[in-house]
């Protein structure tokens, strides 16, 4: 399960994200095939590209959302219990999105998150390269709507050294096939 | 409980996003007191400031994070389950940890999350003018770190019609006054 880095960006292809310039290389193991909820199963697996977090980008995140000093500052972490400077967990969380939305969670309608529980076992660091890999783990079709379920997924990103620094188990909304 | 906006952005003080322009204005209801583990019960209620919620940064956020129609382009939002423009839910996952930190949640080592359960009963947007109310469930003190405890709070994110867009229930690390 190798994951490698785009070394360019290009902002004409979808690739690149055209905010942060920050390369996402979508390596998803499944196949481009989008996903209906009659081809989901319990215990399906799927991994996304990577993506290289960038110190820059972990402290601009964290000014406008998280400004606390582990986030901002290298000295500043080091005497704090992050020991050295940590992305905010929400960036974490969020990275973890665009690694499923590009491709890391192939579902036809999108991924429309209900809700779940979250992790940070470890901190993500500045130059951390980050994947997500996810598991079906519940289906729940829905009695009163036929077309959709609810589908738990739990989504683990780990870092180069395979340590998890976020996992989310979360609810998405499936729909079937059209007609 | 009234919430106002800044009307303005000055970009040297700290009520101003240097990233994003957004004003924030900090109404914590609480004094400026920063609080230790020894300070918090349970059934203890924080409010924040206000925040609004600004449509072009609903779209660039959703570009570097969560590139999906629903939370970047107005027409073609129209015809998913959003019926229009709505915030990535890790946007307004964001903006609730900026009101927390902030004065909403006034701790005195910072919010160090460890994790928690999160669910968006509804979506965020744009214009939305957003804040927080937070309450303390449960309060754990650690037994092998005499120095620190875990304590779960449940921080409620409503918009200015009063409903709920975001509901963090989280486990946040507090320590002890020092000495």
């Amino acid at each position: 399960m190798p994951h490698k880095l785009g070394n360019a960006c290009s902002p004409v292809t979808s690739d690149c994200d055209l905010v942060g310039r920050i390369p996402v290389k979508n390596m998803a193991t499944e196949t481009s095939r989008k996903l209906y909820l009659e081809d989901l199963h319990i215990g399906q697996r799927f991994n996304s590209g990577s993506y290289r977090v960038d110190e820059e980008r972990i402290k601009s995140f964290a000014t406008e959302f998280d400004p606390q000093p582990f986030h901002l500052d290298h000295a500043a972490a080091q005497s704090t219990i992050f020991r050295g400077l940590a992305a905010s967990g929400w960036h974490t969380a969020a990275i973890a999105m665009r690694l499923l939305v590009d491709g890391g969670l192939p579902l036809a309608n999108g991924i429309i998150g209900l809700g779940g529980d979250l992790e940070w076992p470890n901190p993500t660091r500045p130059g951390d390269t980050l994947h997500v890999e996810s598991e079906v783990i519940e289906i729940v079709p829905s009695r009163s709507r036929p077309n959709q379920g609810v589908v738990k997924v739990r989504s683990t990103t780990l870092n180069q050294d395979g340590q998890a620094v976020y996992v989310f188990t979360g609810k998405v909304l499936v729909f079937r096939r059209p007609g």
